[in-house]
């Protein structure tokens, strides 16, 4: 069997005609989730699998869409022979609510006001996200998954389907997650959103065609990829090499790799990510918590 | 014996009459030391321990000042009958240079411009905190100390003095500190820099005497106090409780306990500690490396 491309893919969009129902007893109305599908769907519909992404991530998750260079994120492990047999299996993957990249998020136009939501969408929960992937499996009429898959984010959502649909599903593959956030894990979110709340240029989330965010959301970033990588990880990648000079330069350019390495990442992530998505996106993190119990979740390392 | 208080103390300050040259070749004209002093000196000058502050400590370690309800921040170890008995030993305690609570540092004017140093302040290493401490030590005719003293970036000071001046002292106590900083101590710190200098009332460094850079000190605040707990004892000190509330609030108002300490940490940093002192010490911490060798400092985990 040879690896191949899921190939040539385009996202696609299903614009649910009715309520979305939120944790909160809040609702979206009418919300739109962006999708791609990778293989064919049997004729039982039974070899569906959602992938279901992280904090930062799409629908694109394998292929190329049409004049890009680089595949969907996960190309990796999706594609004809791959882990997930695009030759067997029919993988789904959507982008969640609250995001930016096609479904509706805080960039999207409230049909209320026809401006964008901004700070004024309501906050959603792991839970949220599953619900409208719910409504999307529905709208491809599938009844069961064959499995759903995730990492990080992507977990606590497959997570997440085993307690609110069990019977909608076979397998879950639960990488890198837990089964609620802990206080650390909190906490890094918390500096990630006080950075951008407290960058001027986030102007209460209303800065649709304006200045952008751009330093808070760098400096969310930056956090965030510290707890990307472990200490010994970070000694074998950076140590205390210099970036681009012999010596320490006794002034506040950079000296080391490692800063260079993170304020790549914060820069790029700014072109590429909403601040208020991040915001909300994170929330939904933080609130995550299948014990539904305080009380399990003190004490307990993770 | 009685465990006892230091009982009431004066900040000192010794106004060195010469240059203070700096590892960067850069110096300090007439650079000011504040210091603290706890017990008495012996006859023949041999009794007398060096504590060493960590990044936002300073000379106050023990006793009262005048009026103040609260003792210097390591009152339980120091005074008659305590670990650090001063009934015996004659006890030190200097601000480093660099920092904002007496000795020269960003905020002291430059004796060649006539005002505040600001961002121009020469780049600071631990080896020049601990030259500036042995000019101390010297002023007070003291030629050997017993011991140094410190925790955290103290701890620094105290491995660097046993490598500087090995003759000058007798013993070293080194308290949850490192031979260098890792990838991912760096890492945090320039996090913590990037918050200051993304804030716009940091202004160049050149914001003494208008509004102060409060919003990126108390972020680079919380990030390090996030690392000052580990993910153990942030379990057992907050859980998941949630502050002042009976459920999540669906918004973005505070909701975990977490969160609340770490605004309350960011918030009171920012009334007692100067920005541009946060950018040099965390510098001087990043550069501190007694292997003075990169690749020694690679792939070994602290």
């Amino acid at each position: 069997m040879i690896q191949g491309s899921a190939g040539i893919v385009k996202t696609q969009y299903y614009h649910h005609p009715s309520l979305l129902v939120l944790e909160s007893g809040e609702s979206l109305s009418s919300p739109t989730f962006a999708f791609e599908t990778y293989g064919k769907l049997n004729h039982d519909r039974s070899n569906a699998i959602l992938v279901c992404h992280a904090l930062s991530g799409d629908a694109h998750v394998a292929g190329f869409h049409e004049c890009d260079e680089k595949p969907g994120w996960w190309d990796t492990v999706i594609g004809p022979g791959k882990a997930l047999d695009t030759d067997r299996y029919f993988v789904i993957c959507s982008n969640v609510i609250g995001g930016c990249k096609g479904s509706t998020g805080p960039s999207s136009t409230n049909p209320e006001t026809g401006k964008p939501y901004g700070a004024k969408f309501p906050v959603i929960t792991i839970q949220d996200m599953v619900n409208a992937q719910k409504l999307l499996i529905g709208h491809l009429d599938i009844s069961q998954l064959y499995a759903v898959v995730g990492g990080s984010m992507g977990g606590m959502q497959a997570l997440q389907w085993t307690v609110s649909y069990p019977d909608a599903m076979k397998k879950a593959v639960v990488i890198a997650a837990t089964g609620y956030s802990t206080p650390q894990q909190i906490a890094f979110n918390e500096v990630g959103r006080k950075a951008i709340i407290s960058d001027p240029d986030w102007n209460n989330g209303n800065y649709y065609g304006k200045a952008l965010p751009s330093h808070g959301l760098a400096l969310a970033r930056m956090v965030g990829h510290i707890t990307y990588l472990s200490n010994e990880s970070m000694h074998e990648k950076f140590g205390r090499a210099l970036q681009g000079k012999d010596r320490i330069g006794f002034d506040f350019s950079t000296d080391f790799k490692v800063e260079s390495y993170l304020h790549h990442q914060g820069d790029t992530f700014t072109k590429r990510f909403d601040a208020n998505s991040y915001l909300f996106i994170t929330k939904a993190i933080d609130y995550f918590d299948l014990t539904r119990d305080g009380s399990l979740a003190t004490g307990l390392p993770v």
